[in-house]
């Protein structure tokens, strides 16, 4: 297969928004047991859609409405906020790949019908490119490697992300995500470019 | 003069939360004519205060209450907030270097005394680092230079900066200012550490 540089190959990105993934089991505490989860959008990722249903997040020192749920379900409740939601909420929570919850921070969930008080599921997600398999074989990217990307290049605040997780899949979309904070740090939007500089060598 | 290595210089980080900087006659009219405007605690820059008196900050989409004022008095007031805050507020400040207002974002500022519907004065503020000149002499620093800056290394999400204007003056103690987004993208705290790694030559 032929080799393709970094410099050639344009990753479109993603602005991962506060947002939970939730157990069909948490689900029907929240909102009973006949009402079902509805696409509100597709997102990028095979199979994975942003739904009409949202939830309540609550912690110590303040709150979050209206938080979307993205499908479907999934085997544990995970909670993915930015370390500035996590300043309102007033909690703690570690950087850490998604799935990856043992030991996290807790944080209550609600819903019309009820509250869970999670005793762990709430993390700020490590920045991170979804590699579709064959992408990451061109460009010679393997699962978990780190590298640093450019972003926000000509918006008045370009800035290189190191610590960014590659995560590869034949079941993935070739896509970066950051959050708000990150984001907002480099004045990037949804669907701008972004692009590896380099592999992280320790 | 001796010519000091950017890597064996190192600056210490304040993160700047939103504020406001406020004229005279804008404080008077959201305060009254009685009212004295009082430190609460020194800031690092000569001169500069954190005052007890706080304000609020209105847009078309949302507010914050109690945001602190940055004493003292100024020619012209000026309101600088994180692009996460503009998402809040739900207007859209330019980046800018402090004092540079003009065309910037109106907003409405709000005491217990009535409230002001400002044009313009909200900016989201450009990174920088204040120089005390003969720190930005050993450096070979310039007012006005743009240079990338290497943040929040061994806190897993290591992030270097660009377009770090770099502002020197006799009246400055050395010190780097980012925002909440900015020090949030990269785990950053009050009083890390940062360092220069280049100058950037357009």
């Amino acid at each position: 297969m032929q080799k393709i540089k970094f410099e050639e190959f344009p990753i479109i990105l993603h602005i991962s928004n506060r947002h939970i993934h939730i157990t069909k089991e948490h689900f029907e505490q929240l909102f009973g047991k006949d009402i079902q989860l509805t696409k509100y959008k597709d997102l990028l990722q095979p199979g994975q859609f942003a739904a009409n249903e949202t939830v309540d997040i609550l912690g110590p020192k303040g709150e979050f409405r209206n938080v979307r749920i993205v499908g479907p379900f999934r085997n544990s409740t995970q909670i993915e906020i930015s370390r500035t939601d996590s300043f309102v909420l007033g909690i703690r929570p570690p950087i850490r790949d998604s799935g990856n919850i043992k030991g996290s921070e807790g944080v209550v969930v609600g819903g019309p019908k009820g509250k869970i008080e999670l005793k762990e599921g709430c993390i700020i997600a490590q920045r991170h490119i979804h590699f579709f398999v064959e992408d990451a074989k061109s460009l010679g990217i393997e699962d978990k490697d780190l590298v640093k990307i450019l972003v926000g290049k000509s918006k008045g605040r370009e800035t290189i992300f190191s610590d960014v997780l590659c995560r590869v899949s034949k079941n993935y979309a070739t896509e970066c995500h950051l959050d708000t904070d990150e984001a907002n740090a480099a004045m990037a939007d949804n669907g701008d470019i972004v692009y590896i500089l380099e592999k992280i060598r320790y």
